[in-house]
């Protein structure tokens, strides 16, 4: 297949784009560098050292022969060479990592509330608008997230983006309806992920594009069978407050003997997938399209839901790393349960790496190899989801981040 | 009260800054031209001599005495003036009309589409951004549409903005939720009026940020007892494609001697509410804001439900002009049934002007006094709702805009 992968330069971008290429398909990376911008912004670098984005393709290309090209743009701004590269390269599918991607970055002050609202909704728009201008027919993967449901779920399933329900007609009677699972965001960057949703929708429903919507988990783990293969091909390993994720955080930690940050109680419950499920993941939906006429199809991309201070335990036993709670600058509930259904992927064929010793070792393998690459400054998350405002004083509610 | 108003000089925002001015509240008006803008580009003037701004501003305080001052921004791209403004004048209250607001102008091609989702979700996310960055509680009032519902109601009456439903828990009994009702938006418009919601109730959620959001149907009528002073005072009349709404023009046309374009069956039935009933409601809303605490708060702005093909008939046998079914451009069920709970409004004591034929002959008397100015060749609507498109040849759903 032809694919374009936007944002193939990131952490998830990077790996998938690597994968899909090894597994045959021609892969054009579109970029704009935006995160490694906000790296030179918050002063933070990769804890691992990610090579330029040209060193990376010349290496893939030497050590395995496979040519991925690559085309500078921002999805968000520039609309018309975005259509071109469309109605040129006619793709089969196109994934979707274009977008602002951390919560914390998102509530760190107004400008990155609006770069985060601008970035994601016209890139998501500017993509749906182009297909459909284009007359051309590939299959959108979007990476979404599990947050877009929230974590108040009332005891319920939280299931594969549709929710049946009742409500009661003028005749009293019940009616039964499937409806998108309401949205319950818990950051700014969460609320662009519930209005893309309703973007597809829109455009699935009037133009019939077909689109298959990934709610991802936090992803932990770093290096996937590809970016292993040699160093010039090595992911992002992020620890720092915005961007890095809370396992691969705590592992960075117990490494350089850093105390473990638990937001809070550490009684949020969240759902994981490891990096190398991840791409897998885009491997199965891309080879697995919608059909014409299909309504958005959506893939909980998960395989274990965990309370995070059991993390925190977990690996304080295995390191002997202490833990300590901190005031969490999220607006969220302190504990929460989730369960989630995960059949659709399952069905499709993944087989779930699960939280285990090896590979947590394996992470902190990669850490204790980078670890004079630190910056501990970097590591506590100084974002603040509230601020003094006269309407804000109300207790945190169920929902959650 | 201190009240802004952005978008001010539009077709509903400028007879509600009078309003409001009238009731003795202290109104600035903020707005970019925009809806000025189009009528350039559309190649259309309102029927009525429209006055440039500051001529009306003039009349208004020549007239009554009253003072309304203006801010030229553009409130999607000026963040930093709006913040200034926000912050420096300390507005009660926040009326938030500065969208793009025809439904079929952002269905005419990518660049209205694309438009129209900048303006309306920068616009928005703008002013919540900045009220909570000036650390000022102005209450926030919101023009939405009816739209958001989509016209698929299943028999359900279509609550207030929240649904009460139930879904099955994993223990098997069912759970009771109220949710915001289930988003269903027919246009490009539409979509980032339910895009609106969700970032309202975010910011709601988050920091404390008053809301109400208006969810209207369509306003029928031109002049309200203010704009009626004085002819520098009078409102917009909108009689083409994309302007024009539905009521407005089967009048127009009648008065014209052109025949009243019925899209489709006629069908569809919608929700309306006349212009003298919509700028009471703001004031309604402005005067009664919600407390700190509460959630969004959504009134159905609007009075009745007709299908437009009985009020082509209504027309047609007051006038004797001719009905002429034409293809329906929109992408949408042929026909629906509509039933809306409107209490809330009702209750805050709001007294319907409902259709009666002396208003009718009332707006006909406006289109014959200015007949001179209509351009016939912009009365049809030009707009498609889809293209040749691969994956389109679905046939519409009940879903409708």
């Amino acid at each position: 297949m032809r694919i374009l992968v936007l944002g193939g330069d990131g952490f998830c971008g990077w790996p998938a784009s690597l994968h899909l290429s090894e597994r045959g398909h021609d892969v054009i990376i579109v970029d704009n560098f935006a995160r490694r911008a906000a790296d030179v912004e918050l002063e933070v670098s990769s804890l691992t050292p990610i090579a330029p984005l040209g060193t990376r393709l010349a290496a893939w290309r030497e050590l395995t022969g496979r040519e991925i090209a690559f085309r500078r743009l921002n999805v968000a701004e520039d609309y018309h060479d975005l259509l071109e590269l469309i109605s040129s390269y006619r793709p089969d599918a196109i994934v979707h990592y274009a977008e602002q991607r951390a919560a914390p970055y998102s509530m760190k002050s107004s400008w990155h509330k609006r770069y985060t609202v601008a970035n994601n909704i016209g890139a998501t728009h500017n993509l749906l608008a182009a297909v459909v201008e284009s007359g051309t027919d590939p299959h959108v993967v979007h990476l979404g997230t599990m947050g877009v449901y929230g974590y108040g779920t009332a005891g319920v399933r939280v299931p594969e983006g549709y929710l049946t329900v009742k409500m009661t007609g003028d005749d009293g009677r019940d009616v039964e309806q499937e409806i998108l699972y309401p949205a319950n965001p818990g950051s700014v960057y969460h609320l662009t992920k519930t209005q893309d949703a309703l973007a597809f929708a829109y455009y699935n429903r009037n133009d019939g594009v077909r689109v298959t919507d990934l709610h991802q988990g936090i992803v932990w783990g770093t290096d996937t069978r590809e970016t292993a293969i040699d160093e010039r091909l090595i992911n992002r390993f992020d620890y720092d407050g915005d961007y890095g994720t809370v396992l691969n955080r705590f592992v960075m930690q117990a490494t350089i003997g850093h105390p473990l940050t638990v937001h809070g109680t550490g009684g949020q419950t969240r759902a994981f997938i490891h990096i190398r499920d991840s791409v897998r993941c885009i491997e199965l939906a891309v080879e697995n399209p919608p059909e014409r006429g299909d309504r958005v199809r959506i893939f909980n991309q998960m395989t274990e839901s965990h309370r995070l201070i059991d993390l925190a335990e977990l690996i304080s036993r295995l390191t002997g790393a202490e833990i300590s709670f901190v005031d969490n600058p999220r607006n969220e509930a302190s504990a929460n349960e989730l369960a989630v259904e995960n059949r659709r992927l399952l069905d499709l064929g993944l087989e779930p790496i699960t939280l285990e010793e090896g590979l947590l070792r394996e992470i902190g393998d990669v850490a204790a190899k980078y670890v004079d690459r630190c910056d501990r400054d970097k590591i506590p998350c100084r974002s603040r989801w509230t601020r003094a405002h006269p309407g804000a004083d109300r207790p945190a509610t169920v929902y959650a981040t």
